[in-house]
């Protein structure tokens, strides 16, 4: 969802509708997203959870920020989708952390694993790594990072310190393949091209603006709003590809008037809030391979 | 606060003038809280923090975050008023919070009891029961909460899930009442009509825009404010209640501009600044019963 | 940075050279801080850590907010600059504090000490001399602060409290001397006027304008813009001094269309991106001692 402006040749449409069937049902997620509200549970960073709460609110859903160990397991039986982000972590968060995966697991209710910085903080790669090999807990539905944090669990990355980010996406899909085989996940990598893995398919989407990258917390928000549509009970792979193309798009429309990140940040959750299905089928493209 | 516009009818005056007396007081408080800028002391949740702080200097009044065991107490003996928010609880902020209130008995300063999640959520639920169960702490001045929060406090809630949240602060117009006699505390319950409950004295406040349920932290903000206007030393039943207009009717004019939850936001704080005495009691309206 | 308007008189130019070299390594550094961005480890208090990251990213810097005793030693060894502000200390961030201090000495990283509530809060007034007191350790690169704070640590205060705040910061010059002059740290006092004080060497800024004091985290912010100058590997009374200038000229673009504390927030955000050298420079003034 980040970097470069998509460019799209003008004799391309706006919307590759590569399979009407995946069309339909991402442009119906983001009303039906509106009308059900999910309850999405959010275990997250402290920089990233007011930005969070604010875009989850603009998309329709309800968000709480439950993250305290003697509160999470219960809550997460309650919640329609759940985030689970490692920044600024504390003891007692990945302590809630695992109430809130085992809460989920009890109640087959999908699951958003962002491993913020793995890969370059050891202490929670290891966390990452513990959570994923606990054969008592379901696997995240999707995992969501850029291609450094993708390529750090992964594995197969090619540790590059490439400055063009749009590459080490591609980069990152080898990782990306075998994170989704290994865990049953939808896996998600966030940059210029998103990429969207699941066994047997892939999905390059384009879409956002370069300012999302110079306000705090947007890919933290993405974690949430895939957490937020895989909550409606839709296919995993359609639910991370609407939440890419509803912030991607918004997006879009936020760098029509803004001249500079604190006004674009407003404009882009006004854009969330307003966004319909069919301008986002306008504003974004995708690409899938199966 | 929240919730839908208000109906005032043409032929009503936008100012219901039940008591000359609660007009002048209520009015000049906004003027007063300029003037005086009380130093509000604020024990709340990581989400709603940076706002609620934001919120009270755009009012006029002094922030102070100073929530650590070590700290809180003290400060509370310093500060004009003091919030206690149980949202995003650690077992230290809870240690702070207990000092805090003792502190604030010590010295007989006014502190502000928002029991966010009480009901729902059982651990904290648990501690507001104990703070309030204390014999040698103060009782709240003020509780501000949700129908469903207040309600949980002081029993006779319907525990209904009507979608209609203007039925729902009625709901829970018993337990304001309970719970206002039990404790001696104002007890405010926000929705599209705000109901402001004291022993002996009952107020229906229309005031607020929708878009505040839009953006995360608004009552919680709306918390820290009582506590600001809890602190000139007024009427307590007053000052909560000119706490709610100041608000209410800042919202008002922020839904003039703006045009999504983001500009929302902005416009929202640009309006607490600015307000006037006069300008509020233009934009809102109460019905007093005692 | 804070408080009025700087009053600049028509004969005076905007910006007074008074040496050269001063004037063209700090108009250089805003250009090399957009090309180098270098990365700030923010350890932060929670109400400003948001704020904080985004003037980080809107200046062109890269924050991370890795504040936990297992990661934040590790990390001050990769990052350029190292911020340290003990608002809402925890046992946990006061440990990660002092890891990485210790990664920063051992890397010869600069680091930046913000005292927040120093003076006021005995157990953090004790932590931060204990910080400074620990021949382990580097001393501060640089230390920014208000007016009470610098005195708190730097003695010699008077104690005073004026409502004045511009006098207030010249009364604790002799506390920013002692203090500059036992830590051999850059010792910044913002304010309506600020003073910047080396061993040797004391510029006055002036620049910002008092919406600064509505928004919350603004100061909070400039110690972190000031270790992003300070990682660019130039002089640090230079650094520091370019830190000011920058946010305080983007304050005085802000100030130009915004109407209240919400909308001044977001423009002083765009402004703090867009600032050119050359802009900085025809908005801000200051004066050297040597």
């Amino acid at each position: 969802m980040r970097g470069r402006r998509a460019e799209i040749t003008p004799t391309e449409p706006a919307l590759v509708r590569t399979s009407e069937g995946i069309v339909i049902t991402v442009l119906h997620a983001r009303d039906t997203l509106r009308t059900d509200a999910p309850l999405v549970q959010c275990l997250t960073n402290t920089v990233a959870a007011a930005l969070s709460a604010n875009v989850l609110l603009a998309a329709g859903a309800s968000p709480a920020m439950i993250d305290t160990p003697e509160e999470a397991g219960d809550f997460a039986r309650l919640a329609a989708g759940v985030l689970v982000n490692v920044g600024t972590p504390t003891a007692a968060r990945y302590e809630a952390m695992r109430a809130a995966v085992r809460g989920a697991t009890d109640m087959d209710t999908p699951w958003v694993l962002d491993p913020v910085g793995a890969g370059v903080l050891g202490h929670r790669t290891r966390f990452v790594r513990s959570l994923l090999a606990d054969a008592t807990l379901a696997a995240p539905t999707a995992i969501r990072g850029n291609a450094s944090e993708i390529a750090a669990l992964g594995g197969g990355g090619t540790g590059g310190r490439g400055v063009d980010t749009a590459h080490r996406v591609a980069d990152a899909l080898p990782a990306a393949r075998a994170l989704a085989e290994s865990t049953g996940a939808v896996v998600a990598v966030s940059g210029p091209v998103d990429l969207i893995v699941s066994p047997g398919r892939e999905t390059w989407l384009t879409s956002g603006d370069p300012l999302l990258t110079r306000v705090s917390g947007t890919g933290c928000a993405l974690g949430a709003v895939c957490a937020a549509y895989l909550g409606l009970g839709i296919g995993k792979h359609d639910a991370v590809l609407a939440a890419h193309a509803h912030l991607g798009a918004a997006a879009q429309i936020a760098a029509r008037s803004a001249t500079g990140p604190g006004g674009f940040a407003a404009a882009w959750l006004d854009a969330v809030h307003h966004l319909t299905s069919a301008e986002i089928a306008d504003l974004v493209s995708w690409k899938d391979h199966s």
